[in-house]
């Protein structure tokens, strides 16, 4: 069972109001009711409203970002839904595997990124994700609308709650998790231990700042498929650590 | 599973434009192109059209009736939904069911009943249904936007098809193809990526052989847990190597 206020829709900057209103109402239905909004092109406005209908209580307590890190702060678990395929390839799930994998880490906080009405996610919005998540469509057409897929999301997520469970799912007995209780660690801790990663491998001579590759985006795509736990992240930087501190010596000489 | 083909999608006298054209888009991104609308109050309309998005063709092959008699000429199985409880008790589904029901009926022409955006279906139109389908939400808030709901029973009509299959089933994480097929790593290769690390992490000072505490176990428990890719053992190889030789630089000097 999912805790939906647990869960946060981001949507990452709408050109639309009337996709933030849509989006706001969607997600209502479902039961959910913390939407971040990132740079937002117009916002407040009218038509956003209009379209929450019934939902403008969601609306109206909408935190504006002004960037991706910002709603993001505090976040264990990111997904992110995107239709475009990618050069490098990401770990991704369906809708319902992704509830499903919410479900199993009741002590998470939950952010599902939803991307441009034209463009999606970037790339490096991607990489701050555990999992990209594909809304299975059609391959001649996959074209959804952001509140289309948001009511998508929330609809599945809302099927792994208890509501939903009398009405539309197998009743399951429920087995707690019998794994080992560590906490993962949030997004900032992730990204200081990315920026830490690249400083370390410059000093090292591993990675040359003007022909970067696709090296960090390799490292992110693996540490993010992996979720890391915090005592890991505070090993590896560690690690990190004595490895500068060799450089280091090495240039003093 | 379903031959989408033989589903219509039939819309009973929907108000606003917008919502057929948001519909047409909602089916085509499934799969979905029978498309029929009874006494639709404006169409066609600039705002269908434009709210279709890429969709124009299953709008412009829309089929207009008179009334429900004829949107549902033809039709084995019919299946309407609602929000509202009614008086008269009803077999109620919810969607995931209604697929399986069509999918255990392939040789049947099939219909979902949509109603008005504002009072959904009649009770007389209800009852030409041989099920009421029941989009499970909120019970403070049911009120789905009519592209949205249309939206949802597509997308698990489709979780039926043959391309969700593929797709939104498979219970691992998938990688997309695209220009780079990840190979996983064997065995043998992670076993001398283990022994590498041990010995890097000595040479520059992290791990200590009279002391070793939990660390190699922590590093292998954290990378077992992801399933390294080939090109991944290498490139942490790499890192390793090029830390050795700092520390080498740094002894030497």
């Amino acid at each position: 069972m999912i805790d939906l206020e647990t869960v946060r829709i981001v949507l990452v900057e709408p050109s639309h109001p009337g996709n933030i209103g849509a989006s706001a109402r969607a997600m209502k239905t479902m039961g959910l009711t913390q939407l971040y909004l990132v740079s937002p092109r117009c916002y407040p406005h009218a038509e956003a409203s209009a379209r929450a209908s019934g939902a403008d209580d969601v609306l109206k307590k909408a935190v504006v970002c002004r960037d991706l890190d910002e709603a993001l702060s505090g976040v264990n678990l990111v997904l992110g839904t995107s239709a475009r395929a990618r050069n490098l390839e990401w770990p991704t799930i369906p809708p319902r595997q992704a509830a499903s994998a919410i479900e199993s880490e009741p002590e998470s906080q939950v952010a599902f990124i939803f991307g441009r009405e034209r463009s999606g996610l970037t790339n490096t919005e991607l990489e701050r994700c555990h999992y990209r998540v594909h809304i299975p469509s059609n391959p001649q057409y996959s074209s959804l609308n952001l509140a289309a897929a948001v009511q998508l999301i929330c609809y599945e997520l809302s099927m792994v709650t208890n509501n939903a469970l009398s009405e539309g799912r197998n009743l399951e007995p429920h087995f707690p998790s019998s794994r080992e209780r560590e906490v993962y660690a949030d997004q900032m801790e992730v990204e200081r231990f990315f920026i830490h990663l690249e400083q370390a491998l410059e000093e090292i001579d591993f990675l040359d700042p003007d022909n970067p590759r696709q090296l960090m985006r390799r490292l992110k795509r693996l540490f993010n498929r992996t979720r890391l736990f915090h005592t890991e992240v505070n090993l590896l930087r560690g690690i990190l650590t004595a490895a500068q501190r060799q450089a280091r010596l090495a240039r003093d000489r």
